[in-house]
């Protein structure tokens, strides 16, 4: 384990126990198999980022009530009811290192736990009381669900343009992340520049987060990343140390690229060649610097607040979403 | 057209206009393939019987404001999405006459496009500033999800009781209508007498227009039904007046039957002896009871209004749950 995910448990593993409580004392399903389908996803290893960013941005805000841990799975249910449903869109056998739940229960299952679990993130929403947050929740879902289809459009589309490719993760991944943090500022009842702040936390932080994700497809194993790698090549989903690469590239690596980019199947001698004209045409370094950026700016975003444990934990957080390894 | 269908018609298409023109005007995706395949199951000849309620009961509630028709939407795009997930769930090829939109559009977009219209059903309840009414949509979703889950592990299974089919549609159908209905209500700040009058109203309406809906598949044909009939036999879906028959079967007819409910595929003559059975042992005549049970009971429920055109109408709607052709 780094060093920076050890500092950042040592804080927050108090917090992370009572969330898995709340995790599971609030799926509350009538049915087994809805239990069983979603545990199967929502019991998996997942780190809990999103509610972590909801109670500690409450508790940074000076949150001083009981019920942080119950409105943070809001955001992991999302969370979880859109894997659910994104592993039967792609098709993706493997999830956190275990099979995909809709290859266990079937897609049928698998697609109506995932609008259970949507459903439950919302009737809990609704037990905040608190208008501001089920607008938060509804931007978030028109967001997810267009992103989702967004990406899907595109793939194998060689014209992805930089920009097109960072309203597609912002929209499928930003929005959520974003919302956890805004959300917890909202029960804190936080004043608008601190909750401001907290929302541009959350974007960046996000944006950052996607993009690390989208790295590690081509810098990580697939023992330690707990899904295949090499999927979104194999998918056809162009990333930005892709499009970055696409760009840079002498014609005939371009023509190489766009060629394994359109195929389902490559070797894996093909796909390090790939990786390599990544490298060599400054694709994972321009990934690298731009989520950085966010980074920085995540951080940055965290200084109307004045220095604490908690900012600190938070800020470890954004350092951590780029150093990670899965 | 029934002399019955007519009569409301005559009264309610002014609305059925406006609810038209604000399905429209609400859906507002940034994607076009999400508003072809969004479009194509929600503007594809549905009755509006949901998003009609709401204005209706809003009317007799004495509502005077200029959102009713923008927020009956709510719950026509929430059964729109309903609509696109169940039939990917059940492999249904027909949805009132025409290619389920997962045949056109592929499965992955059919589920995507069914949770971004959740999402807008949501963001438009948000929009009416009232926590009843998302707590109305919460119970909504979690009841649907689990009633069509509840639904799918039951199929084929001869043991399910008139007691659990009913707690099916219950959720899967009733809670929708109902929920529908009492929002007008809450619009309209009705009292508690009204508001409870009309949620019992939909409630009833709802179970009398699922039991219709079942025994549609075995009183109509595919032509006027717009789906294939038999399709619930075909799927193992036991309903009303299948689970009263083979109560009542004699050994060697309950024997036929459900060797045809464990088979996927049968000829037209098998089906139309199974019919025969359903009449002979008066499943379809206790179905019908049953249904128009409840029909009189959403009609008492309107007892507490005063007698005027609108409650002329809603009552005039549940006695068409029943007689209706599709």
């Amino acid at each position: 384990m780094s060093d920076l995910k050890q500092k950042i448990l040592a804080q927050v593993s108090p917090d992370l126990e009572e969330i898995e409580t709340a995790l599971r004392e609030n799926l509350t399903p009538y049915l087994d198999l809805v239990r069983q389908a979603a545990g199967h996803i929502l019991f998996s290893g997942g780190k809990r980022l999103r509610p972590l960013l909801t109670v500690l941005c409450a508790r940074i805000c000076g949150y001083s009530g009981n019920y942080d841990k119950t409105f943070s799975v809001i955001f992991e249910y999302v969370h979880a009811a859109t894997l659910l449903h994104d592993d039967v869109v792609d098709g993706a056998n493997l999830r956190r290192g275990k099979s995909a739940a809709y290859t266990i229960f079937g897609s049928p299952v698998a697609v109506l736990s995932g609008d259970f679990l949507m459903a439950r993130a919302l009737s809990i929403a609704a037990h905040t009381g608190r208008m501001n947050v089920i607008n938060v929740i509804a931007r978030i879902t028109e967001n997810m669900s267009q992103g989702e289809i967004h990406q899907l459009i595109k793939k194998g589309d060689l014209s992805l343009s930089e920009a097109e490719y960072m309203e597609v993760i912002r929209r499928k991944t930003a929005v959520l992340i974003q919302g956890a943090c805004q959300t917890g500022a909202m029960i804190a009842d936080a004043d608008a520049a601190q909750e401001n702040a907290l929302s541009e936390y959350g974007f960046h932080l996000g944006m950052a987060f996607q993009m690390a994700d989208d790295l590690l497809d081509y810098v990580s194993d697939t023992s330690s990343l707990g899904k295949a790698v090499g999927a979104d090549l194999r998918e056809g989903k162009l990333t930005l140390p892709v499009i970055y690469a696409l760009e840079h590239a002498l014609p005939q690596d371009r023509e190489f690229m766009e060629n394994l980019i359109q195929e389902n199947n490559f070797s894996v001698s093909d796909f390090n060649t790939f990786k390599t004209m990544l490298n060599t045409y400054g694709g994972l370094a321009y990934a690298e610097k731009t989520a950085k950026s966010h980074v920085e700016r995540a951080k940055s975003s965290l200084m109307v607040f004045k220095d604490s444990s908690d900012r600190e934990i938070l800020s470890l957080i954004a350092d951590y979403a780029l150093h990670r390894k899965s």
